[in-house]
């Protein structure tokens, strides 16, 4: 049997079950949502063991230590994910919620109402714990999920699934509803992309490869996400201490995330000033700078190429810039941006506007670190990842980014 | 130079636009839009004689009557684009409205924004009242637009465009915010599918195998428009008179619209009374109907087969077929629903409720026609389409449909 023909009768199943998750209620659903968390703790020996083969197996390949710590599970990482599952089973149902709802002059009744999308397709690496958080999503807003993690992570995947599955089930939900994709091969992911009408949406979360590849080979409505070349301009008129705090906590936070910043831009005006200590700060705090000509007049400053301001590097490194004006800050943006989050700090209101009118991106910031954009910090209480894209849903996107809508017209023998 | 070349310029021109056209205001567009409409009456001679070129090629192409009919532009045709545009200028700006805003916990200020998207390209069959149409809505929507109309109506296109683009010039409006794609074949339809990052959304309008093609072929993400397969389901509990009213209006209202009904079920307990009303009523309105067996034991009524039921006829045909109850209705529906639009006729609250629970389509009428679906009806005052696909907008879509996101956090140094 082909590999397109496997992942069309997982479809098919979820769609089956999609349809009955479709009206299931809000108390049904948190029902599933609270025996997968309990179910997570108490099988969690079987899922530490599966985890152990995958991590053993990497540990035999070479694979670097950081990917390994991604991809290893512990009692904390477990906690974790069963806490994520029970917090996404308090959050309030999307599904049913009235967005648009009017008489019109006619009389008839006309609503627009919250849907779930049916199948959702996900397409994830590394880390095992993006399997539960996405399922309790999908479930929560009534969505039936195919997850397709990376090989890697195979073995604790389908001990994960397996597990929320038999949740699931002892609480009277189809498990058909989550699935792992078959196949551990890039043909799966390519099956995956080609399934459309199987499959009505695909959301691919992980590195610029990944989603890129996504993004251009799928038939299927893909919702791009996550990466981030974030940048933070510090204007003329920007308070130095409050900017000099906001690139250290955009930088250095967390390094790994897409919205960490990788850019700095300084106004001429105050580079004398600021430049000095901004080097100093980042630097102490282990951060290569890949800096223009203003900023290598400092030691140990890199040269940075077009490629430094183009890139994501998810490390200890930031490219540097000191920019004329706020026009040329807004065209390097323009240029270099991937439209995630942009910051600017400064204390002219006007620049503010500007900057917030004028750059693209899917969360721009005034006086505040790009590490803010995120469903969390937006109160979203879950997200299934932060979209890059125009269609649909743009920045951190929780619950209702997971749904559809439908109108409902309701009439009394209306005709034109 | 190649057409992919083309087609990227002529991007790159509306882009510059576009960034400029998101920042104006209001009262900037509308004079705009106002100028366009007046442009359209002044300059009628200059437009009637280019479509005199179309219509002269399409005659000489031996081109059907009622294509002919579409692409023809009269006096009273003209006063309609205009009246259209200036219904547009009197609809509120989506653009900046706030769609999501609070404080966060931590003092921080979160707005999420409608933004326009950028660049607009649309591709779309014979009408040439489509270009200001769509033209006006992507302008009010602070969209750069490209256009790709079908070549028969190439002349009258080219004519519009020039006319709306010197009006817009007038008012101060970049006139690249609305461009022409150029070249006349499907290569430049193929060039425009394939700019991605260039274009930010295309919308194709016309028929299933335009829909269909650019849905598969395009790399650039794509709102799918208008394919209805649109169902009148005759439940046990309908009000006969109703259901006669609302079958007739949704079938012959008007034949060629993508919110006709083009099948119709009937419950099996109704069969032996409403089937002799609505053949009756059918034929004599000049319907030609598709049956099932039932069906087939009126005079005049052909076979139908899975091809009729799964046909969007745009004429004055109908598939028809008895069901033993509602579940048969929902799996019929489900089976061959082009998911537009479909309506139940019943007096029964529990049947009304689980028909809009449980039918998958952009809209679902209770005790209406199929034919309410439409950005007029629904009170948008505008619409670019009607979307039968999932993500980002489904149904009618006015100018909030033409709009993205963009979430701006404003702080006083906040960092994590």
């Amino acid at each position: 049997m082909s590999t397109q023909q496997d992942v069309i009768d997982v479809a098919t199943r979820a769609r089956a079950a999609s349809l009955v998750l479709a009206l299931a209620t809000r108390a049904q659903k948190d029902a599933a949502l609270l025996a997968m968390a309990q179910a997570l703790l108490d099988r969690s020996e079987e899922l530490l063991a599966a985890n152990a083969e995958d991590v053993a197996r990497a540990v035999a390949d070479g694979t670097a230590a950081n990917i390994i710590d991604r991809l290893r599970l512990t009692r904390e990482r477990l906690d974790a994910m069963a806490q994520g599952l029970r917090d996404v089973a308090g959050l309030p149902d999307p599904v049913g919620e009235v967005v648009r709802g009017s008489t019109l002059p006619n009389g008839l009744e006309l609503r627009q109402l919250r849907v779930p999308f049916g199948v959702v397709g996900m397409i994830y690496e590394a880390r095992p714990n993006v399997t539960a958080d996405a399922a309790g999503i999908c479930l929560k807003s009534g969505n039936a999920v195919l997850l397709r993690g990376s090989s890697s992570a195979r073995s604790s995947n389908a001990a994960i699934v397996a597990v929320l599955r038999d949740a699931a089930a002892e609480t009277g939900l189809d498990p058909d509803a989550i699935q792992l994709v078959p196949g551990d091969t890039h043909d799966s992911v390519k099956a995956l992309m080609r399934a459309r009408g199987h499959v009505d949406v695909l959301i691919p979360r992980g590195g610029a490869g990944l989603i890129r590849s996504v993004v251009e080979e799928s038939t299927v409505p893909v919702i791009e996400t996550g990466v981030g070349n974030c940048h933070v301009y510090v204007d003329r008129a920007a308070d130095l201490d409050q900017a000099l705090s906001i690139v250290l906590n955009a930088k250095t936070h967390r390094t790994s995330v897409c919205n960490a910043a990788e850019s700095l831009l300084v106004h001429a005006d105050v580079a004398d000033e600021f430049l000095p200590r901004v080097v100093t700060a980042l630097q102490e705090a282990g951060v290569t700078i890949h800096g223009d000509g203003r900023f290598q007049a400092h030691d140990g400053v890199l040269p940075a190429t077009d490629d430094d301001f183009e890139r994501e590097y998810l490390s200890l490194d930031i490219s540097a810039a000191v920019v004329a004006d706020l026009d040329a800050a807004l065209a390097h943006i323009r240029r270099f941006s991937s439209k995630h989050s942009d910051a600017i700090v400064t204390a002219d209101q006007q620049a503010a506007r500007r900057f917030a009118a004028e750059v693209d991106s899917a969360a721009v910031l005034v006086n505040a670190s790009t590490r803010f954009t995120d469903g969390g910090e937006f109160g979203f209480g879950a997200e299934i990842g932060i979209s890059t894209q125009k269609l649909h849903a743009r920045g951190p996107m929780g619950l209702p980014e997971m749904t559809s809508t439908k109108y409902v017209v309701t009439g009394d023998g209306h005709v034109r």
